[in-house]
């Protein structure tokens, strides 16, 4: 990413601190900071003002805050918020913003500790997210790289399942073949799980060997230049029966009803509301139990979220997950999963991989 | 882990409730969660009284929670904290403890916003963290197969290295061993850094090929049955020069004196201090740049620290690690890490793999 995007954003926080009646923003929460500043270590506060931008770490990032950092780094020797409060004082912050749903109750008392009578802390919600959301063109670009390179990954490893391997071992199969093409690491733990455990949304994988007659799901994505992406894709072991084949197609249905109500200006809840209608239509839909999609980028999950509830409107350039799934106790789990890309009339499925029930 | 173990954890707190002033306590931070009840979902509370565990999850957990939970859980249809302030209501709990350190400002509020104001949220720091620094024997032995399986992989992924090779293929490689020996995943992003980029402390391995004559550190650790190892050795291709081998030997000997300084009863800081004397009788005290050691267990970092100030005093029972570490700008860096168990008389390193310098 070149440093004037950096730049860019750390432009458009500044020129929003009077608006937000702010003399300087405190991002602390680490997708936000590598956000407006590039840095990526786990240690770091970023002080924003209308002149100046400085990141605070510790001495093991000295060498990194050099190479990564695209504003001013300060090494503090002791805990980060004493050099911070030095410069708040130093610059005769009055109104500084901070990250409530990102700091512990503990940070925060401990700077409202230190700093002085005259400085409000001001709790500033979601602000960063929300400029994240509408991703650049050089942002749509990594996450492109992510999900091709997520999908080769899945590929590849999926060459390779057979009765008798274990679910873990096709885990680490993807992840492994992820980070040859690669792709830092997953963008989360991959999930796969074959049989009665597919209706477990958030199974880890685990030592069980693969049956024919199961169903397997398998819930993947990469992280690349710090972008992720996720796809989720099921598989069958031997011939689906009747109730695989129809759960299947109307999983598929709701999927690809999601997507067609994708676009700029639609709202959230209608695309929930349009995937989880064809479920209804099925006697399906008291089996979806999670949310349709989520919003992803620098992090796996990031707004929008697009549930029954939600609020917002869909935005040009939001990279989003369309993934409708049921589960049933006993019988297993179906889901089926795309990152796209929200355009003006509607979006593009960045996802490569064929939707079809995988029959092995 | 049986589950008489995780009620009489339970118990442990619920005894102690009195003598902090409790009626109950919340715990929201994942792995004191999973350590009172077992359960492994993401998004979870437990609540606990003198009577009464309570684990509030989502219907995404319905199945996991069923499994996994020790105790009694109950599936909220909407924000987890309606139901559990409806049980502080019913149950008329006047004084609950919660984990600042471990919940944001936001959680806080819109929790304070909800509870009758006749019951007070008291803010409980480390008490579940303290009554995890020492392992139960099934917890070592969890350790000591995590340890294992890291050093086994690292056997076999290292076997593979030749100039050429590179930094992310090597990290993929001792990750994907790791998972087909057993363990869940990496207990961290594993760090495999050549040439002066080992100079990072914390480097995320690149495209960078290795060369002749470069030092490498590998810094990695498995996740087996929900428990964390960590191990750094260094490698060398090629025939190390007179600074390297200096430099290695007194990394060593800094190790072996902290390790020496292990026992119950012993400050944490005196192995800090043990470890970092040598390293000022090399002229090395500065470019050792972080602390001596950490806790791990269910965390990859759980106290104690044992850096300079620390105040805390070993106990027998505690996995910790001895890591001393130099980094010199422009040449690299070298470090030293073993997990060991501290017991009444020293300590049992329980890092089987040979501390040589790795010359390929």
């Amino acid at each position: 990413m070149a440093n004037n995007e950096f730049e860019q954003r750390r432009q458009t926080v500044t020129a929003g601190l009077a608006e937000h009646k702010l003399d300087g923003l405190l991002v602390s929460f680490g997708p936000n900071l590598r956000y407006l500043s590039g840095f990526t270590g786990s240690n770091a506060l970023l002080l924003l003002t209308a002149s100046r931008s400085i990141l605070f770490t510790d001495p093991r990032y000295t060498i990194q805050a050099g190479q990564e950092s695209t504003c001013q780094a300060h090494i503090s020797k002791g805990p980060l918020t004493v050099d911070l409060v030095a410069a708040i004082m130093r610059w005769r912050l009055r109104r500084v913003g901070y990250e409530p749903a990102m700091m512990s109750v503990d940070a925060f008392q401990s700077l409202e500790a230190k700093i002085p009578a005259k400085t409000a802390l001001v709790p500033i919600k979601g602000w960063i997210e929300e400029l994240r959301t509408v991703k650049s063109p050089s942002e749509i670009a990594r996450i492109r790289r992510s999900v091709e390179t997520n999908s080769q990954a899945f590929e590849q490893g999926v060459a390779r399942v057979k009765p008798g391997m274990k679910e873990q071992d096709l885990a680490a199969e993807l992840e492994y073949r992820m980070r040859r093409l690669g792709a830092e690491k997953p963008s989360f733990e991959t999930i796969v799980a074959g049989g009665e455990r597919s209706a477990l949304p958030h199974a880890q994988p685990t030592a069980a060997r693969f049956e024919n007659g199961q169903l397997i799901v398998v819930d993947m994505g990469a992280l690349r230049e710090g972008y992720c992406s996720d796809m989720t894709r099921m598989l069958f072991l031997g011939a689906p029966g009747t109730k695989v084949k129809r759960t299947y197609k109307a999983v598929l249905e709701a999927q690809l009803a999601g997507i067609d109500a994708v676009r700029a200006g639609a709202h959230s809840a209608a695309v929930d509301a349009a995937a989880r209608k064809v479920l209804r239509g099925y006697g399906l839909d008291k089996a979806f139990v999670h949310s349709t999609g989520h919003g992803l980028g620098l992090e796996i999950h990031e707004p929008p979220r697009l549930g029954k509830r939600d609020k917002s409107r869909l935005k040009a350039g939001m990279a989003i997950t369309i993934e409708p799934g049921v589960y049933l106790e006993g019988f297993g789990g179906i889901r089926i999963e795309d990152t796209v890309l929200v355009t003006e009339k509607g979006c593009e499925i960045l996802t490569p991989t064929s939707k079809e029930l995988r029959v092995i």
